[in-house]
């Protein structure tokens, strides 16, 4: 069900954190702190507040959130444990039909990429397909540990601001 | 199980997230963050760095922090839905056993706390009985916004350095 910005400043904390609280994978406290920041004026201004927050944590924050991602085609969605958000958007990429083949390039670069980093590789898998995705791990690889972990909260904020996109009324309907 | 700190540092992030992850409930992201700061030296210095870490988020971080705490007594409890830490705390504290004139006090008592703030009353119930908790919340209801945001803080911190307690082995063995 789709709410409009009205409905969603009218929420109360409880709520809007039942709503909104996996915006950011597993991190409902980023959201429960953005309530402090109501009313917004539209979805964009709710989207930029929730990138804000997250810009604003430390460096070692910022790998926090980073770490509450699950691996792509990983574990948690073999074992049926990913959240529905992560379980549709993953599925929407092909990654719960990789060729054996390409499920084992997967698990070898995620393993690799934790090992490097101590995070685990995120990308907005709705912005991309299977190809795509196993291009940037390999290539995402060979990055510094500081310009991925940048790059991994620039992925964070994509799939925030299309979670969000899919719970709120966008902000200028077409009209004819 | 508890771990000796050798242990604990030994953790690839994934594992260490899932025996730590909700030492602050619901804020794995905060455990996760902390895993960047290991070796810890020892069970006091996981708690010290957990605690510096919540310190150092913003006011609406910390709000948010306190928005992913339960009711005491409430919803979460009766409906079976409280995490298996917040769980055992209240049974301990007896909150799983109130009267029913202590629970409506307590749940009017609730609502109102939340109606003025914007957060939830949080207190460490392992540290307090029945008697304690019910004075404290009436009494804590009068406090201005920003001394009870910072009290629940406290008091979250306390919930954490327990909850790390019971997880790994502490400092100073008794020597005979």
């Amino acid at each position: 069900m789709i709410m409009d910005i009205a409905t969603v400043n009218g929420l109360p904390y409880e709520d809007f954190v039942n709503v909104f609280g996996n915006v950011v994978e597993k991190c409902p406290m980023i959201t429960a702190a953005v309530w402090s920041r109501r009313p917004f004026a539209n979805l964009t201004a709710l989207q930029a507040e929730i990138s804000e927050f997250i810009d604003a944590l430390s460096e070692s924050g910022k790998e926090g959130v980073l770490r509450c991602h699950p691996d792509l085609a990983g574990r948690d969605l073999h074992s049926g444990t990913l959240t529905q958000e992560s379980r549709e958007e993953q599925a929407g990429a092909g990654m719960d039909a990789l060729s054996s083949a390409d499920a084992s390039r997967m698990a070898q670069l995620n393993e690799q990429y934790k090992e490097r980093f101590g995070f685990p590789f995120v990308i907005c898998a709705r912005m991309n397909d299977k190809e795509n995705i196993l291009r940037q791990l390999s290539e995402r690889c060979l990055n510094e540990r500081a310009v991925e972990r940048a790059r991994g909260i620039e992925e964070v904020k994509k799939i925030s601001r299309l979670r969000l996109q899919s719970l709120v009324l966008s902000d200028a309907p077409n009209k004819l």
